[in-house]
């Protein structure tokens, strides 16, 4: 893959951060340690913030301060949140006194909000001054903050929020217009507690490469950047995915995530599910006479269960991933139900119609599915419809209800719906048996 | 979640944009043909492409030119892609000539290439002139270019890329320098050909907000941007989500997706599955004469088989992730295995416990699960340590398996691992039996 992308040549530095995460901690600090500075620079401001704290905790302490201090201030805060509690003082310490203080203001914001991603650096300028002035207000502070803000805030004096400009706005103005007249005031904000993942469909849904955060007043409290956004949506999805696949999402990469925490992360919702998986064995039992005079029927169990399974982990893929985006909203809930009905349906038509002929174009059905096998094979048929179509209907169902319960959807969505599926699937099977069967194998 | 965006207050346009794709059809062309042309442009540019798309073929023939000529030049060809084959030549030709050449230029690219994803517009400079020049020559010619390019890319007499300057450098530099003494040369670029999903990683890990695409002989063919990546990472993320589903990745939102499309989508991955997981019913078959004579082991088979598949998903969401980002490397498989070999042991032994006390402390044990409930429970036991560990290694390795087979890691991998564990979970599980329980109940 990264062989496509080009660099001239490809140099040691080039290397080393291309296998940096394949390395071991001793290794990653001895060949980061043995850089020249400016090298040493661009791997650090470049590197993800879990590996960003795992150097600097590994440095000498003389060395800490200076690399500390190279960091744009909302990724100090993202640093100092991936330290251990007992030792946050100890490097907020290295800070000066003005970072320490707007850093600690970062810190109160969770990780994941808008005030958490936001930037507190940024340039504002006032309605009453003309271009010229501000241009050479620009020239003068604009190399105090971070590069990757192209737009200036205007502020009245209580730091309310009442205009945007943009660098290339005011290049192009003429020197004696005054910043108030040609300012953008019909603007996007987001509010300082907003989640990220609600920051980030803001940011897709627009072209600007930052969005003013403020709080409750409209008083400008930073910006998020559209290169902190990137990030952010990558983390958004990545939880979702774990969660989907039954886990609790991981706070770091895979590597430096330990072994322990790692099992703790997937052994909770593993046994949970376990637990919830239990009922079948107590659903089986109830037709333990069932089996016993038809072996037959405890063939197609697994085949039964899975098939709901499926099908409920699709459709409730499907929809978490839709509501994740805004596509579907929680009061479209009777459109998904009456669409994934229809889905449902004809899913379980296509599994039923294979399944039915699977059986009766079997070489040597009698011998594997007795004599009755026409009256199996319709059993089969009729179950693999009705369980089908429940696990569309539960697994789209599923996400509606965790999200009416303030749960995130993404929660084990895939095998909580294959659990409800296999024990309800057990139901359906034995009861869809009783019905076809009673008189003849039952 | 919407009501935390402030807006000073919520106008008849930021409620259309926020219901779009709730409204039918036939609605959203009627409430868009109804607004201002100032909010109608709002509302058109920060549209997805396939409500783009619906919209200019719904509108009426004289309104389409000047819709279609609004749109910057990638967004017009994502336009044209999304439009039947039959109707593009009829559109392109509503395009200025040059629009329509570069447009072509743009089509040769798969869309979801750095090729498909860039601008052919962007700022071009000379090495040779000076800071004053450049600037009046971006003032005289940025107008015309997408707003959010926010770098001038240097290039000799044969287009080959030399330098990148930013404009604010340029504003910061004093007149009469060259443009080739202050340009950055140590520059990161992209080959036309390269995946969207490998642009993003790079994005992700740089602080640019666009980045040069190149051809490979180094000539610069356009520029890709942050929020066209930021989409492209959204829509990457729900491709895989997809797949891991176990479904075909859709290419337009929920709701656009026809129900035939839909159903095709889903139809052609679970009838897979469902073949698949006919292997379960041979197995099975293998074992009935074990079930006649010991039904009790007929009532933990979705147990066991669901524990190997939950251990299965887990572990291949996680990988196919991991690898997704770049975290985990081809090369890195055995490591990968060996964790996952450890952290299956653990889950094994943690459900199995759980399994075996499940029984040895049932109240009625002796009446649901006979006298040798005690081998049973051993059985099970030791039964879950396999299935799991078998489950969480199959799951870790299969998506090495479909990279090296150069196939999609996320490709229906959960349920596929799902399916894979099944069948040779029955296996394992009789297998122990068999073991345990010859000479009592078997």
């Amino acid at each position: 893959m990264s062989d496509e992308v080009i660099s001239p040549e490809l140099t040691p530095l080039d290397e080393l951060k291309l296998h940096w995460n394949e390395l071991h901690v001793e290794d990653r600090v001895a060949r980061f340690t043995a850089l020249q500075r400016d090298d040493a620079e661009e791997v650090f401001l470049n590197l993800e913030t879990a590996y960003q704290a795992e150097l600097i905790q590994n440095l000498s302490p003389n060395l800490r301060r200076s690399w500390i201090r190279m960091l744009p201030l909302d990724d100090t805060a993202d640093l100092i949140q991936h330290l251990p509690i007992e030792e946050r003082d100890y490097y907020l310490s290295l800070l000066d006194l003005d970072t320490k203080r707007e850093v600690i203001g970062l810190l109160a914001y969770a990780e994941d909000d808008a005030g958490g991603l936001m930037t507190p650096h940024f340039i504002r300028l006032r309605p009453d001054m003309n271009v010229e002035v501000a241009i050479r207000y620009l020239r003068a502070h604009s190399k105090h903050h971070e590069q990757t803000i192209y737009y200036c805030y205007v502020v009245d004096p209580n730091q309310h929020l009442i205009g945007v400009i943009s660098f290339r706005e005011l290049l192009l103005a003429k020197p004696g217009q005054l910043v108030g007249k040609i300012m953008k005031t019909d603007l996007i904000t987001v509010l300082d507690t907003l989640d990220q993942e609600e920051v980030a469909k803001i940011f897709s849904e627009q072209r600007f490469s930052a969005i003013p955060v403020v709080d409750s007043e409209n008083k400008l409290k930073g910006v998020v950047t559209y290169d902190d956004i990137a990030h952010a949506i990558q983390k958004e999805a990545t939880e979702d995915i774990q969660k989907i696949g039954g886990m609790e999402a991981l706070t770091l990469p895979y590597w430096q995530t330990g072994f322990f925490t790692m099992l703790r992360k997937r052994a909770g919702w593993l046994t949970g599910l376990f637990v919830g998986e239990m009922f079948t064995t107590t659903a089986m039992s109830h037709y333990e006479q069932a089996i016993e005079r038809a072996v037959v029927l405890a063939l197609f169990i697994p085949l039964i269960i899975s098939s709901g399974g499926n099908s409920g982990s699709q459709a409730s893929t499907l929809i978490v991933r839709a509501m994740a985006l805004g596509e579907v909203t929680l009061s479209q809930w009777w459109r998904v139900l009456y669409r994934e009905v229809g889905s449902g349906l004809a899913l379980g038509l296509i599994l039923g119609t294979v399944g039915v002929l699977r059986i009766l174009l079997w070489p040597n059905r009698e011998a594997v599915f007795g004599s009755h096998y026409e009256l199996v094979a319709i059993t089969l048929g009729a179950s693999l419809i009705g369980v089908v179509l429940w696990g569309a209907t539960a697994g789209a169902m599923l996400p509606f209800a965790l999200r009416k319960l303030k749960l995130d959807p993404a929660s084990a969505s895939a095998p909580l719906v294959a659990t409800l599926v296999d024990v309800t699937g057990i139901v359906i099977y034995f009861s869809v048996a009783k019905l076809f069967l009673t008189g003849t194998l039952l």
